[in-house]
């Protein structure tokens, strides 16, 4: 029987979700398969008590790249520096690779697609997004005969977590923040999450695909969770919509838009029903319409056994086609526009104390008609001082300059703390 | 560059969508796969204007089977003898197959695996269940490192088009029924679909992969939407519950309920707000927790899109294991429970003339303390005789057998018309 010789670097969360699995369902996998998989090396910063000790022990994680008999290297350390030197290494001395690092092929995705091309390589990364849900092989595979026009994705379950939380307990943003962290949903240092660059990750690598085009996370428009309060989820709510971080991918023809930021999405559709922890992505094709996938977005089983998807694969002979979706030379240039030029709806949030308005439209006085409300709602701050309102427009589709540009002009004596937030609609 | 040539047999709904996509997409597939995808024959009853002339054209599907040019045969014609003779004779001439024949493979799977075993060839069959959705890739690739230890399934369009029909416009089954068929989401013979076989086919097939081991219809329970009445959706929805067809299969330990009927399911469960035409399936694996896809289910391009998944698959290298997911020496024998042995909720609706009982608990008067009751509604059945009632009693956990005793032991003389439907409980 076929032996498939693994090493794994890093073992954290995921790392040990992929080892507990590959000796859990050792009977399982070589039943599907008729393969038998075994990890022989791993690497770690500091010693696992729960790895056997008759396995291969490196400090190096580098040193997994030299072992001759490592034949596929699973990189789940993270970061930037180390993982592409392990990664460069192990292609160049004909391992496979396999990686949860949307980071790093986000934003390096270039380099790591000219060694794969150099070497003859492969690196697979179906855990890199969404976890459980094989969302990277639906792209590739599942959804080859079809143009992807639009994407919508919640990518990252701090974020989902800490806005149910928000919603569900009328929390404000810091103690929703707090209690994640102490349920371990959210890191110490929380930024890389709630500031949307994990979700902005995680769509440049299915938008890459979905266009055949190189990962271009420069160029991504990139809006966190953390200027979000509680106001604006009742304010939000009192008009059928919840708040989500939101990754936005749409095929505008010659341009496409490919964002993140938090979107108000009506309740009633289904992606705004995705609470907690998980994961979903929304996507459209040119043929088969509409598709949603839901599943467990972290975690170290879920996340290891979308990673076991790619050893599998390699085990199988699976050719999992070219990295991005097409060969090198083949990929497609296409521009991202600047989020000003988005055409949508958007939810404009701000306070005001009633002397200061004079008689009349309040939305005509504030915006000198240069928005077109469709809803409005007004409401009393708070109890001890009943001048003080907050008011909440939700427009008619404009463009987002001109929405920026009328609350520049909004005169500050009138009303203070104004901000918008955009409006999703999928018609899912 | 490598040209894939392809023979269609088949050119209904989803023939065409498959020789339209592969007309429309050719570049987009070229550039993600570096292959060309050519038709190079169809075979049809009749002769169809949207054919290239140029294609050969057979009237006879066999001469498929036969045509050297052909590489790949691409059955979509359905049904049974023929079908088989198509796929035998196109594997023993080393052909690879692709069908979207779901009753072919559920109810002949044994046989057709025989000959994938002694000419070793392989079949896709993506395209049989859950339309768009790329659920067989999703079973056999994406959740291989998981036990699936349930699905629960809504695989049949015309069903879920019907049942969110006579919900949302209160109408009765065979007007809703009508409708569906005048906009040709049902058949002129519905009964293929509203008797609950095509999905059967669907889970069959789907638990087959889940538990490796061949497809077992004639086990199966199935039971059809045809004796739900607007009277029972009503009854449910007071209770907060939707009817669905759906699709359950349980892992019990030794043995696996594998069936059909319809249910209700919790309006805060995602599974029953998935209306209309769509499919969905739910799964629950042991590492990866919950996994729900949404998507079309039928359609000419929607199901033809799944189909060229499995032609790309085929261009591409891409082995795609096993049939049902083991070796045929190594499928699992696995035991149906009868669906008497079941253990859950039900739901149980009865009409009596409140003259015929006597005084007090009314269940307790019916049931005989038989049923543990959870929760009782009563309704006037109509303004005319306001007498006559419409009850339901919503059980908690039962033996299904002990239901069954129960209502077989009611005194006819104090109800009328009892039947019982299954509640399931998706947690999702």
């Amino acid at each position: 029987m076929k032996k498939i010789k693994i090493g794994i670097a890093g073992l954290g969360t995921v790392g040990r979700g992929v080892y507990e699995i590959l000796q859990n369902q050792k009977d399982l996998l070589t039943l599907r398969t008729n393969c038998a998989f075994e990890v022989v090396a791993v690497a770690s910063r500091s010693n696992k008590d729960f790895v056997d000790p008759k396995i291969k022990f490196y400090n190096n994680v580098l040193d997994l790249a030299q072992d001759e008999n490592v034949e596929v290297v699973v990189e789940l350390m993270g970061g930037y520096d180390l993982a592409k030197e392990l990664i460069h290494d192990s292609l160049r001395n004909n391992k496979k690779v396999v990686t949860a690092n949307k980071a790093l092929l986000a934003e390096h995705g270039k380099e790591i697609l000219s060694w794969v091309e150099k070497y003859r390589g492969s690196i697979g990364f179906e855990a890199s997004v969404a976890g459980a849900n094989p969302i990277v092989k639906a792209f590739k595979e599942g959804f080859v005969a079809n143009e992807i026009t639009e994407i919508y994705g919640i990518l990252n379950g701090t974020c989902n977590f800490i806005l149910t939380k928000m919603k569900n307990e009328k929390q404000d943003y810091k103690i929703a923040l707090k209690e994640a962290q102490e349920l371990g949903y959210a890191e110490a240092d929380p930024r890389f999450d709630v500031e949307g660059n994990d979700t902005a990750h995680k769509i440049v690598l299915l938008s890459a695909i979905a266009r055949s085009s190189l990962p271009n996370y420069v160029q991504t428009h990139i809006e966190g969770i953390n200027k979000i309060s509680i106001d604006d989820i009742n304010l939000a709510d009192e008009l059928g919509y919840k708040i989500k971080l939101l990754a936005v991918y749409k095929n505008l023809g010659d341009e496409v838009q490919q964002s993140v930021y938090p979107a108000l999405i009506k309740n009633s559709e289904k992606i705004a029903q995705i609470d907690g922890s998980y994961n979903a992505v929304l996507s459209k094709g040119s043929n088969f319409e509409y598709n949603l996938m839901i599943g467990r977005g972290a975690g170290g089983k879920p996340t290891g056994s979308a990673v076991v998807v790619d050893i599998v694969d390699i085990a199988c002979n699976r050719n999992n086609n070219f990295l991005f979706n097409a060969e090198g030379f083949n990929l497609q240039q296409t521009n991202i526009i600047n989020i000003k030029k988005r055409f949508g709806q958007y939810f404009i949030v701000f306070t005001f104390d009633k002397n200061n308005l004079p008689k009349g439209n309040v939305v005509e006085q504030i915006f000198a008609n240069r928005i077109n409300p469709q809803q409005v709602i007004f409401k009393q701050q708070n109890e001890s001082n009943k001048d003080i309102f907050v008011g909440a427009v939700l427009t008619e589709n404009h463009i987002e300059k001109d929405v920026v540009d009328a609350i520049d002009l909004v005169d500050r004596g009138l009303i203070n703390n104004i901000k918008f937030i955009r409006v999703e609609q999928t018609n899912f």
